[in-house]
C-alpha cells in the first residue's frame, strides 16, 4: 500500500466516519434571530447561503460514510427540509447516507449521541467510527478542520475516545477546558489528563497559561468502544439505548420507544463518558490548528467578530439580501443584521447591536450581549409567545 | 357694552383673528420620521390623531375668522387634504374660512407672511388683525394659549406688532431671545426692548437670568400696520407683495406672479420687520404662561421629553397604533417610535432613540440628537433619494 500524503489526499481517502449531530437547544442569546421554533442551527447566521447545520454536514461530508442528525419533534421537519435541500442541490457525495433520529424528548447529549451510536453500530458494524459534532458551531477553514478530524479518527481507531481541543483565543469563561497530557498516543493526538468545567475568570486565565484547550464538545470513537464504556459506567442507560436501537425503525414500537426514552437520565456525554474514561487514561485530544477559526457563535459579540473578520453577516442573513448597506456614523464595531431590507442608520453608538427581523427589533450593545436572555424572559413574562 | 370676563368667554368672543401659517422647511433632525416630501408639520408626531399643522389650525380656530396656510408646491396637496379632513370631520367652526396660498419658491418668512397679509387686507379690510404661527410647534394647553393670543390681539389692535414670548425652560441656544421692557402697553403686553439672535451657551444663560424670553416666531398685528411698516423698511418688497395680492386669484397671472415672486429677497420677518420696528418702540410682547407647555419638537430629545411628560408618542405615531409596548431594560428615557407595529426591545442603552419606519430605521441616543442631519447628509451623498 502506498502511504497517503497528508493534506493532499484526505478528501480522496475512504470515507470512514459516521457523523452524529445532536441538534437542539433554544439559543435565547441570539434573539430575535433565533426563536423557540427556529433555533440557531437552522439559521444562516453568516449569510453564506447555508444554515449552521447545513455547513456542519457539508464540512464533514467528504470524510464521512453517514450523517445522523438527532433532533426533537419541533425541528424534525425543518431539519429534514435542509438535508433534502443539500441533496437536491447536489452538494452531498453520492455515497453519503443521511438519517434523522427524532428523540421523543430532550435528554441531553449522552442519550442522544448514545442512541445514534447504538443505531450506527447495528447498521455498520462494531468497527464503525462515530464522531459527534455540534450543529451550531462555525469553522472558517473546512479543509484544515477535516485534517484535524482525520487525526482524531486515527486516534479513535487506536482505541481512544478522542476529542478535538480548540486553542483558546482568550480566557473565556463560556467553555469547559481540556488539560492535555504530554504523552502522545498517535502522531496527532495526546492523552487527556482531565476535563474541567467552565471556570471563573481568574481560573480561566491560569488554564490558558498552562496550555489547556477549549472543550468544543466533539467526540470521535469507535461505536463499540463508546458503547462498551457506557455499559461499564451507565449499564442501565447502555442497555436501554441498545434495546431502543434494536426496535428503532419499527413503526409498532413507537409507544415502547417513548416510554423507555423518557426514563433515561438527562446527562451530558462529558460527564457520562469523557470524564470517567479520561480518568482511566482512555481519552485522547487532537489540537485543532488556529487556522480553522472555530467559533460557537454563542452571542452577538461572536457574530459581530465573525463579521469583522470578513463575513458578510451585516448584509444578508438567512439568504435575504438587505437592500442597502447600513449607515454607521461614529459607531465602530456595530453589528447590524437586517432581515427586512430597509435603510438602517446607527449614529454615535460604538459596539451597537441592531437586529432587525420582520416581527421584532433588538437594539443593544456588545457590552450587554450576555443579557439578551433578559429580553426573552421579559417577553415570556408578558405572554408574547408569538415572538419567542 | 358689557365687559367680557377673561377666560370664561374668550371662546364666545367674535372671532377676529386672521391666522397665517407658513408651512415649509425640511426638518432633517427628525429623520426618518420627517422626509423631504413629508415634513414635520404634516406628521402626527404626538400620536394624537392630528398632524402638527392640523393641531395648529384647531388650536387657533375658536379665535379666528380665517386661516391661510402658505406652503410650497411640493406640500400643497397634502396640506389641502389635511385641511379638508378637518372640515369633513366637523372639527372646524362653520364661520372659519380656510385658504392655501402656494408660493412659487421658498423665500423665507417675510415674503410668505407679507403676501398672506396683503391678500387678507384686500379681502377683509384694513382693520383685519393677522397673526403668524409656525405650522410645526406643539402646545399642551390650547385654551391657555388662546388666552395669550387674545391678549396679543388686544395689543395688536392698540397698534403694536405683537409677539408671544415663551418663558425659557433652559438656556437653549436653539432659539432667538426677546428682551422685554418694563413698560406695559396693554394689561397683558409689554414693550419689546430688542430681539437678539440665537446666542452661544454662555450668553444664553445671561439672557435667561435677565428675564429674556424665547422668540417662537409668532407675530400678531393689524394687516395695515404690518404692510405700512414694510412699506417704510422694504418699499420694493411691499409694492411687489401688494401687486401680487391684487392679481393673486387670477389664473392668467400665473407667469407674472412667478416672475415677480422669484425676485423677492429671502428674508425672515424677524429681520425685515420685528427688529427695526422694535427699535422704534413699535413691538409688544405677551408672555405665555408656562402652563401652555410650548415645544418646537425640534429634535428627538424634544420629542422624547414630550413623551415622558405623558404623551403617547412611543405607542402610536401617525395614527398607526403599534402592536405592542416596547421592552425597555436598563434604557431609561429611551424614545421608541414604531410606525410598523413590531416587537421592539432596547437593552442597556439609556437615552436610546429608536425610530422604526416602514423603510428606514434610525438608532441613536439623545446625546447625538443634533447630529441626525449627518445621517441625512450621508444618505444624500450615497444617492439614496428614496429615503430622504
Amino acid at each position: 500500500m502506498e502511504p497517503i500524503a497528508s493534506g493532499q489526499s484526505l478528501e480522496d481517502a475512504n470515507p470512514r466516519l459516521h457523523v452524529i449531530i445532536p441538534a437542539g437547544g433554544a439559543g435565547t442569546r441570539l434573539w430575535p434571530l433565533s426563536r423557540a421554533n427556529r433555533p440557531k442551527f437552522l439559521l444562516d447566521l453568516l449569510g453564506e447561503g447555508n444554515s449552521l447545520l447545513e455547513s456542519t454536514v457539508l464540512r464533514l461530508a467528504p470524510l464521512s460514510a453517514s450523517v445522523t442528525v438527532v433532533t426533537g419533534r419541533t425541528h424534525e421537519e425543518n431539519v429534514r427540509r435542509q438535508l433534502l435541500r443539500l441533496r437536491a442541490d447536489g452538494l452531498l457525495p453520492g455515497h453519503l447516507e443521511v438519517d434523522v433520529v427524532v428523540e421523543p424528548s430532550p435528554r441531553d447529549s449522552m442519550p442522544a449521541i448514545g442512541l445514534a451510536a447504538a443505531i450506527i453500530q447495528r447498521r455498520y458494524g462494531s468497527d464503525a467510527v462515530v464522531g459527534s459534532f455540534a450543529a451550531d458551531h462555525c469553522v472558517r477553514d473546512d479543509q484544515a478542520f477535516r485534517g484535524t478530524v482525520a487525526a482524531a479518527i486515527d486516534a479513535a481507531e487506536a482505541g481512544f475516545i478522542t476529542t478535538i481541543g480548540i486553542f483558546p483565543s482568550d480566557p473565556s469563561t463560556a467553555f469547559g477546558y481540556i488539560q492535555p497530557a504530554a504523552t502522545r498516543v498517535t502522531s496527532g493526538a495526546r492523552l487527556v489528563e482531565k476535563f474541567v468545567e467552565k471556570p471563573p475568570a481568574r481560573i480561566a486565565r491560569r488554564y490558558v497559561e498552562e496550555g489547556f484547550l477549549w472543550n468544543a464538545g466533539m467526540f470521535i470513537a469507535r461505536a463499540s468502544f463508546m458503547m462498551g464504556h457506557l455499559r461499564r459506567f451507565h449499564p442501565q442507560m447502555a442497555q436501554t439505548l441498545e434495546q431502543l436501537a434494536h426496535i428503532w425503525d419499527r413503526p409498532e414500537s413507537e409507544e415502547l420507544i417513548e416510554e423507555a426514552w423518557n426514563e433515561l437520565p438527562r446527562i451530558a456525554i462529558d460527564h457520562a463518558l469523557a470524564e470517567p474514561v479520561a480518568a482511566e487514561g482512555g481519552v485522547a485530544v487532537v489540537e485543532a490548528p488556529n487556522s480553522i477559526q472555530w467559533n460557537d457563535v454563542g452571542d452577538f459579540a461572536a457574530l459581530g467578530s465573525l463579521r469583522n473578520e470578513g463575513h458578510s453577516v451585516a448584509r444578508k442573513a438567512e439568504g435575504k439580501a438587505a437592500a442597502t448597506e447600513p449607515v454607521l456614523i461614529d459607531s465602530e464595531d456595530a453589528l447590524v443584521v437586517d432581515q427586512v431590507g430597509k435603510t438602517i442608520a446607527v449614529l454615535g453608538i460604538p459596539g451597537a447591536v441592531v437586529i432587525e427581523t420582520p416581527d421584532a427589533l433588538l437594539v443593544t450593545t456588545a457590552d450587554n450581549n450576555q443579557r439578551v436572555k433578559e429580553v426573552v424572559d421579559r417577553l415570556s413574562d408578558m405572554g408574547r409567545k408569538e415572538v419567542l
